[in-house]
């Protein structure tokens, strides 16, 4: 019976390798690899798969054990890699050992069990021993007992490195190495005690049991709750199963002549066309991955066993070359004999994934139109955020500073001092120290040491986990799941990898690429497109292809330069209000706020912020000169100018505090100070007063945008007066300014009207000599509505839809007290699918879909944009595309990727 | 030259008699009047009427005066008066005088201009003393002077009054009565110099001038700054105009023979069929209006003019049965003959409207359906809102404490204090002085003294003002507009038609009826139906035509109670949270909010609730015996149990500083108030963090509703079972109990999924033996969408509109913060067309209609229903009706008018 006549049933069980056409969905992506690599007759230690069908079917019932039929084809399928090994399973004098390890379709990465060196027992330990030596023969014993012990007969793993300690204590050894013979011997005794004592049975000598019982742990692993949770967080299907892998076991840590090691077709990290990789000489896998020793590069190998670098090299070209992708292959050789166990594609770093995309079309391997497809927005959105100089990230990946790396769960990076509690890191924040909080999860509660924090680092959780939500909700950099961090009972250290961190130590985590390290560093501006390998050509590609336009929200001339340099072609929301939020200006505006309109004050304070209007206004055409410039007039609530009515109270109290006390014990107030304190007392007063009229119970629902602009309309006035004055000007110099001004939160098309006539009106007044368009947001349930907003789309040239507000009121969901509070039980429950402030809920994407119909109903040639967040999501991209909008507007650093996002968005359809 | 043959051109601009289909479009209220007693022959003095598209033409162009053309017609139709009246106007020797009288379709009370007596100058005043006597004469000419003057002249009349005034005071003079020829002569010689002194031109002598003029001046007062405001608050329409109607003069008051008074062909104020009125003998119409002089009653009429009085009673049943509804009838009776000068339907009572419609009804002159059209639900409305007790109100009206009458603002009856300014009145209010707000109008500063006053006096603005529109939002009654009402300078003090009222003075107003009172009144309970004479037939009648059913919003058994009283048949909403309000109740809820839910005690905290719970909905079911009752599961955020932020600061800052001065000069604490001091502060503390921790910045989208029933599902869970265990209980007593529950706050199918399951578990768990149902609010745009509410109502049994809600978020608008501040202003500026949240904005009909189209395309029977507050506006009834829904929901006292008004929804269609 040979492997290749085997014929397959017509459902086979067990998959042994010759498929012609493997299937990744029954074989799972190890066994694929595998299944491919004989397929092109690489060298791979003899094996077959179970399918992931026969997972599913096992886990309906696994009280009921393994089928019988299994059991005959596995014993089948072990026959043909004891032929191919020329050793036999569990036999005394020739002992075939296997591993038997998970492979699911996706990657889950240290979710799932796996049992290695299967086969071993008193006996064939012996024979082991005979030809690899006692010491290896033991020590493998020892490993495999423990490993089995606690995979499949679920014995807590610490009774194992208790007892294992004890005898090295025992024996007066500090180091593993310094075991004897004699005392590895007692390890594998006691540990086979602790077996009989806490299974009842003593440890399995029937290698077939030892299988069949591996087999069966496997299939459990993939429903142990942490594989759960990390299929929810990670969108994997629960029904998927995973399939098993057994496979002869090879050893790279027999002599100098074995080894172990990983190899990546093209560097990951640059994507330069060169392999890359580590290497250990008489190791195992576990060393390399573990860090206890210094590992060599691939060229070490190079030097060190010429053939097997050149044999290595053959096979990564053709791999890569077979999966059209860059590969990340495992690799053993035992005495001089190469093995691969494993091949994928290669996880990469954001700068590789365009550089590896680029170089392919150079290649000719892909099209332009692939390479798009290929990248994700995400690698171009980690390129231009703020971020870690590499240089020192480098360094300190060599100083062995990195501690672990999690999900990546909110982007950018962030440096601080380490605090395990919200109350401390709201405390510490308030004190202008930047805080790193690292907790477990998050809840509720936590959300306010959150939002005070630089950085949120939690040991479990995924990309829709709760700290996930509202670090992205706030913007803070966070890194989710970082399963490695062990907390202290008493919470005043934890442990990441051994390495023990302090609250108060310095910390700093990358939320895009989701690693943790310790001390600080030097936060760097993005980059420029043209320093990225290749982006330059990609992105213009992308432009090609793309119909949406991609606009920026920018609020400054600096913004708008910037988001140019970024390739957009517009501003499609100039905050105008933003101008005030620089303290100088924000005063003004507050004095024109708490002056009475009757006042002769009033209007000097008008012209004056239209003369501070205007010169903005003027930067930003400028910068922005040939291209639209989407000027929005005032939309927050006046309240949100003024101070924050607990602090005037606060102040108050402590400002009579001290007045009163001139009379009390402490006294100690001249007659010029109390005099002082008193008029401060009667302006905070005031100030109150003014506040608590202008205060109101659901501000987003209140007197803001279109409605600011009918209660004052002398502010609207003057905004218009100061674009209108500010692009005549530079029209005046000879520029091309292109100004659209755009009324915020109108409820239909009658308040329009108003502004309309008043726009109409000043342009007549001012006499300016340039076009300018005018717009509205349509960012209300009403005025998104189709009766009305087919009367808008008569009154105005471009809408835009205000998504956030959108998604706000047809939810009735606010954003920030949701984030806080509610999207995170919504999504863990399903009854969201995403983060509607994030990516556009499906009732919003109806409602705008109907919008844009009865608009382009009416009027086929309206211009249609918008300028919420979701502006920068592929996913709301793709719908904003699909929908026929003709831009979208996003912040700056978003620019680059959703280019890309655009482009792809017209090559998905 | 008769009457009779004239033939009218084919746009005649002047209408004589004769007319045989005359029209009120064109003749105006007042002329068509006087044209349809005309036809039936009574006696009315000659007349001619000026039609209102003639105003029209020339307020286009009023300094072009009056058409040519025009001043022929009038002068063609003052002959046939002449000819009628046997005198000549101008003729010094047989001098006809004339009324002009401005007359538009819709009476618009005091608005417009009147002249009277018109044709007097230096020479026919001379024959009018010959043949009336020198008093008489004189009298009416310095009237004459001054009505002139001011009017048509735009004289200030101060200056008239301040000369007759003068001229009393240098003769000695008290009283008018007391002046004699002499110094009557002295004043139309002053009067005369006055216009020649303002005008620089003397008092015209030419009667056609003075006819020219008077016409011109009654058309300009259309256009007067008052009539307009009327206008826009009352909704009539600006283009309409307003007729002239000249007519022969008239006098009541040359001898004892002659007299002046009105007539009601039934009583007014309770419908009896009598005739009801006043009457003064030698008087002019104004002595009646003016109240100088006690009237008489039109039973003395009887006695002293007994064949006027059957004359009149005849004309009185003739012109009701002619206009087939109760007429208020002017007369004048010149020596011993009578005039009829005005008939219009009568104002009357909303108790008389019910009696009239009933008595028509039974005297066969309308059908049932006619008598359901005649009602408005106002009126119904009025009878069931708390009110002064009628007998102490009629008392008061003898006693001349009814002051005035204006625009009935906002329903319902109020005593207080007046006081001028609304600082104060939020002062007083606060603490507990009931105070009844004066203002001359108000604006969003006003608010918050508005919502601290009981009631809400304004002299100006209309039913859409922002002093009613604030009102009724806040459910203060209101009487708005009132103009008799003058301000004095220093504001300490108003004058009401001549009575003084200082700050601190006893005041009353009735905002269902519009009348101020001096002094208190005792607030009565709304009246039965089986008291008001005909309701309950009317209401019988109704239930038999309507579609929708009237069902109650009712939290308590005795609400419930009183609604089954006023007839409803179910109720649509009892919000199950409103029994927690109760002092003891809310300190257990306020406990559940604030244990953790790890504690034991909260597993207790909730069964106690769960027990409160059972027996406030046992006692609703047991009131609604065999009436479906609607449970609405937890709606407000937990903040709104807990204590308010600013209150809770201020309080611990409160103890702090009694803490505080233990150390200071004034201490005075015992070691043990110390202590129960700090303890205090503890306590507040912790309830602040609390609060601080639930705080939303806009709790209205916040945590709330369906939100709590997933972030705390075993609030919901107590409260199913609650709903559950009181329904078994009743029926196991022979009851027939039918709860249903319902969901708030829902945005799609899948949270109703999550319920659904906890419904069904709780279902089977109770074992309960009753049939409940199981539905879903529909308030949030998202799941009124098309998409979500098709699988919506695959999972319930019932929906109902929250139309408060989903008003708030379809316009984006936060109710509370927008009748403060924005919708005064939106509906003065025609942005809005009513206040969205008394009747259904269009936008919001627009997505409800499409919500139940897409619910019975699913579910053709899905039960579909209203709870907001607008399920008691009629004009949100017709929409109700017109779309199908199958019940309404409002508070017990709109159940009433709301019979009423489903049956008018039908008949309207």
């Amino acid at each position: 019976m040979t492997i290749e006549v085997q014929t397959p049933t017509e459902n086979p069980r067990v998959h042994l390798p010759g498929d012609p056409n493997p299937s990744k969905d029954i074989l799972g992506g190890k066994g694929y690899g595998l299944a491919v690599m004989h397929q092109l007759k690489l060298p791979v230690p003899a094996f077959f798969t179970i399918g992931t069908d026969v997972c599913r079917k096992y886990l309906e019932n696994p009280e009921q054990g393994l089928p019988e039929e299994l059991q005959t084809e596995v014993l089948n399928a072990l026959r043909t890699i004891e032929e191919s090994a020329k050793k036999k399973f569990g036999d005394p004098n020739n002992p075939l050992l296997v591993s038997v390890r998970s492979g699911a379709k996706d990657s889950m990465p240290g979710m799932m069990d796996t049992v290695l060196n299967l086969g071993l027992n008193d006996d064939t330990v012996k024979e082991i021993a005979k030809k690899m030596g006692d010491r290896f023969a033991l020590d493998t014993y020892r490993r495999f007992i423990q490993l089995y012990g606690s995979v499949v007969l679920n014995i807590d793993k610490e009774q194992f490195s208790k007892r294992f300690d004890e005898i090295k204590k025992e024996n007066g050894i500090s180091e593993d190495s310094g075991l004897g013979l004699a005392e590895l011997t007692q390890v594998v005794v006691d540990f086979k005690t602790i077996v009989n004592d806490s299974t009842g049975v003593p440890f399995p000598q029937d290698a077939n049991v030892q299988l069949e019982e591996a087999i069966k742990a496997v299939f459990n692993s993939w429903d142990s709750e942490r594989a759960i949770r990390y299929r929810k967080e990670n969108k994997i299907d629960n029904n998927l199963g995973t399939a098993v892998n057994i496979q002869e076991m090879k050893f790279g840590n027999i002599d100098e002549g074995s080894g172990t090691g990983v190899l990546f077709t093209r560097n990951p990290n640059t994507g330069e066309n060169e392999l890359y990789g580590n290497f250990l000489q008489n190791a195992q896998g576990e060393d390399v991955v573990a860090g206890i020793r210094n590992t060599l590069s691939i060229e070490d190998l190079k030097s060190l066993m010429p053939d097997i670098y050149e044999q290595l090299k053959g096979f990564a070209e053709l791999l890569e070359a077979h999966f059209g992708d860059p590969q990340d292959i495992e690799f053993t050789i035992q005495n001089g004999e190469l093995f691969l166990l494993q091949t994928r594609s290669a996880k990469r770093s954001a700068k590789a994934a365009v550089r590896i995309a680029h170089s392919y079309v150079e290649e000719m391997r892909i099209t332009r139109e692939q390479a798009i497809s290929r990248l994700t927005p995400q690698h171009i959105n980690q390129l231009f955020h703020p971020m870690f100089d590499p240089e020192e990230m480098e360094k300190a990946k060599n100083e062995g500073r990195l501690l672990t790396t999690g999900t990546a769960g909110s982007p950018g990076a962030a440096t601080g001092i380490a605090v395990f509690d919200s109350k401390t890191a709201e405390m510490l924040a308030a004190q202008g120290i930047d805080v790193i909080l690292i907790r477990d999860f998050t809840e509720a509660e936590d959300v306010s040491g959150m939002y005070a924090s630089k950085g949120i680092l939690t040991a479990r959780g995924g990309p829709s986990s709760h700290a996930a939500v509202v670090a992205r909700g706030h913007g803070t950099p966070a890194v989710i799941g970082a399963s490695d961090i062990e907390f202290d009972e008493n919470m005043g250290v934890i442990r990441i990898n051994g390495k023990e961190i302090k609250q108060g130590d310095k910390i700093s985590i990358d939320g895009s690429t989701g690693e943790v390290f310790l001390g600080d560093f030097k936060l760097i501006l993005p980059d420029k497109i043209s320093n990225i390998h290749g982006l330059t050509d990609i992105l213009s590609w992308a432009d090609k292809i793309a119909r949406l336009k991609v606009w920026t929200n920018a609020d400054t001339p600096s913004d708008s330069r910037r988001a140019r340099d970024f390739g957009a072609i517009g501003v499609g929301l100039d905050r105008s209000e933003h101008m005030f939020f620089d303290d100088a200006r924000l005063k003004v505006f507050r004095d024109l706020i708490l002056t009475p309109r009757e006042d002769n004050r009033y209007q000097s304070l008008l012209e004056e912020i239209k003369e501070i209007q205007r010169s903005d206004f003027e930067g930003i055409l400028k910068e922005m000169d040939g291209f639209p410039v989407v000027i929005r007039l005032l939309d927050p609530p006046l309240h949100e100018f003024l101070p924050n009515q607990i602090d005037l109270i606060a102040e108050i109290a402590k400002l009579k505090e001290q007045r009163r006390n001139k009379q009390g014990r402490f006294a100690s107030l001249s007659e010029e100070e109390r005099v002082e304190r008193d008029s401060k007392v009667k302006q905070a007063q005031e100030l109150l007063d003014a506040v608590v009229q202008l205060a109101e119970t659901n501000p987003m629902l209140g007197l803001r945008g279109a409605r600011l602009g009918i209660s004052r309309p002398e502010i609207y006035d003057i905004q218009i007066r100061a674009v209108l004055e500010a692009a005549s000007k530079l029209k005046k110099e000879g520029s091309n300014p292109k100004p659209k001004i755009m009324i915020p939160l109108i409820t239909g098309a009658r308040e329009l009207e108003v502004f309309k006539k008043r726009f109409e009106t000043i342009s007549k007044e001012t006499g300016a000599n340039v076009e300018c368009k005018f717009g509205s947001m349509i960012e209300v349930p009403s005025a998104a509505s189709a009766s009305e907003i087919s009367k808008i789309v008569g009154l105005v040239d471009f809408i835009s839809f205000g998504t956030n507000d959108l998604t706000q009121l047809i939810l009735g969901l606010s954003r920030d007290d949701a984030a806080r509070k509610i999207t995170p039980e919504y999504i863990e429950m399903g009854l969201f699918d995403e983060d509607p402030f994030v990516t556009l809920h499906p009732d919003v994407k109806n409602a705008i879909q109907i919008a844009v119909e009865a608009a382009r109903a009416v009027k086929p040639d309206i211009e249609i944009g918008i300028c919420g967040e979701h502006g920068a999501d592929p996913a709301s991209i793709k719908f904003f595309n699909d929908v026929g909008f003709d831009y979208i507007s996003l912040s700056p650093y978003s620019v680059p990727s959703s280019r890309l996002a655009t482009a792809q968005a017209v090559l998905a359809l």
